[in-house]
């Protein structure tokens, strides 16, 4: 069992209406956590108010009350008002309060402002936190949360967990993965979560559109260094050939990563914008937030990214494979 | 906790040595179980000796312990003239005794013949059964005798039981998966196993080769009924082509089935000899254990297979193609 600030807890009790936030882009574990806590906080009795810049994306439709999310910013103010003053607002796996997006000043004006989060570089916003970079995800942290609360899970309210936990450690594959992350996922699945449901929802979920863009994007596989650097890349034309979009080339880096010779992936998408981002992925000794950083972007030394602006493909190619072999030999 | 037949562990108990075996072209719950079994015997004070027909592939030879697998059958022979009579066999994981081998009546001969096996068409051979279709893989049971015979699991059998657990159920993904399975692995990290090196092992250990060939056979990619039903196939000049070898199409019929439209894949393999086999995987209500059936083949409801002998490609795929039609309207 996880210690949680127990300033944070007496507010939760205490307050009796939330507004309950995520970032932009949302993940499974960003959705997932989000949904799970505001069905936990009416178990307690209290009003909750779901808000999120857009809309979520057919990805998550299938979350159990994924509609709840509210996207108009005049029905949060009225929420607001409608509390009297009694409300607070919580954001949940949000490092960055940046990417709360365009109405982040409004949001944070509500007061008592919580966070609770497990990326290890929080930037400190808000007027409590609880933030454990040894939490596999947000997701996990708030069934800690029902725990210590002694609120009930209930099998929508779980299945929204389990979500969350399976997305952010890669279906219990990464690092992060503790026992006692399994020891949730196993009350989860006694409380009626059906893993192979989720894993359909999360993994078989995919278009043809995806699965073209794929074999285009496999066919531009190089390797260097005797086979432990591979590169991948996607330009504009494969995402019009494909008919495929930004989102689908999620994971694609995977397949490089897989190969047993790599130490180090990287993945260059051409955007619609001139842009070029480029993701990053290392396995073993190789620090790629270092490469990121001198490019000026960031991360975790297994998994980082940046962006070019005003290069070509072949320039910003030619930069990024010179700064991994220098990396690679450090 | 499972209820394990008592004449089967009262023989584990009073043996004095076993020779333990499973299925030919074993997978990691084959291998990881047997490894286990093995170990924990010994702790038992039993002597062990591990025969399987052929060495350990290069997939699986990250497994502890995996070089103690013998393959010479007079090595067999002599540990059971030097155990004097007081010897069992044990298969672990082989629904089917023409699955050990070329010299299973050999093996046959030993008494009492012992078998631990999940797959619900076990063919009921041996002396003594505990077949139970209900746990997740052969590696959960395993563990299960483990606590009935109160031995101690150390670090490297839970690692190689986490490896037979996690093979599987596609990384506690399928059905399969149950509550106790995630109780089981959250033990098994609990006493020092990392998932994220077992994902390494399993997950990131391709070949170049196989993602040329993934390229390949991904170009074959067909839809039929409105993306019900896709079709993928790898032709022998593929491989060559490739450079790669039968065993890297494990899990191609996924990216298929990934499809969110897809209910029945298939993927059609033309091997050395002119046999093409067939594997079916199904989502939701279709039976392809039916379809494979018809053609003389078996499996499970939503994953069978079969083969075809003196066919054409063409021919093989036109009669698999309307029998997956035919089935899916039913």
């Amino acid at each position: 069992m996880r210690t949680i600030p127990k300033d944070l807890t007496a507010t939760i009790r205490d307050v009796g209406a939330f507004v309950v936030l995520t970032h932009i882009h949302p993940d499974g574990d960003a959705l997932g956590s989000l949904l799970a806590f505001a069905e936990i906080m009416e178990t307690l009795g209290k009003r909750v108010f779901c808000y999120l810049e857009e809309p979520v994306t057919s990805l998550y439709d299938f979350l159990p009350d994924s509609m709840r999310i509210h996207t108009d910013l005049a029905d949060l103010l009225r929420f607001i008002e409608e509390a009297d003053g009694q409300v607070a607002a919580i954001s949940l796996d949000c490092g960055d309060c940046d990417r709360m997006g365009e109405n982040q000043e409004e949001l944070l004006k509500i007061h008592p402002f919580l966070a609770i989060d497990h990326h290890r570089a929080h930037r400190q916003y808000g007027d409590l936190r609880w933030i454990d970079p040894d939490c596999s995800s947000t997701g996990e942290m708030v069934y800690e949360l029902a725990q210590v609360l002694g609120a009930d899970i209930s099998a929508t309210c779980a299945f929204n967990l389990y979500v969350a936990i399976s997305t952010d450690t890669g279906s219990f594959r990464y690092e992060s993965t503790t026992s006692r992350t399994l020891m949730i996922a196993a009350d989860l699945v006694a409380r009626g979560v059906r893993p192979d449901e989720v894993a359909s929802h999360l993994h078989e979920n995919f278009t043809l559109q995806r699965l073209k863009l794929m074999e285009l994007v496999l066919s531009t596989l190089k390797l260097h260094e005797s086979g432990q650097l591979a590169f991948i890349q996607v330009t504009r034309d494969m995402f019009e050939r494909s008919g495929a979009n930004f989102q689908d080339v999620e994971g694609f880096i995977d397949y490089p990563r897989s190969l047993r010779s790599v130490k180090v992936a990287a993945f260059m998408k051409e955007g619609k914008d001139g842009q070029i981002s480029v993701s990053l992925r290392a396995k073993g000794e190789c620090d790629v937030a270092e490469v990121a950083q001198s490019f000026g972007g960031g991360g975790h030394r297994n998994a980082a990214g940046f962006r070019f602006v005003g290069k070509t493909v072949d320039e910003a190619q030619a930069e990024v494979l010179a700064a991994l072999i220098k990396a690679l030999k450090n």
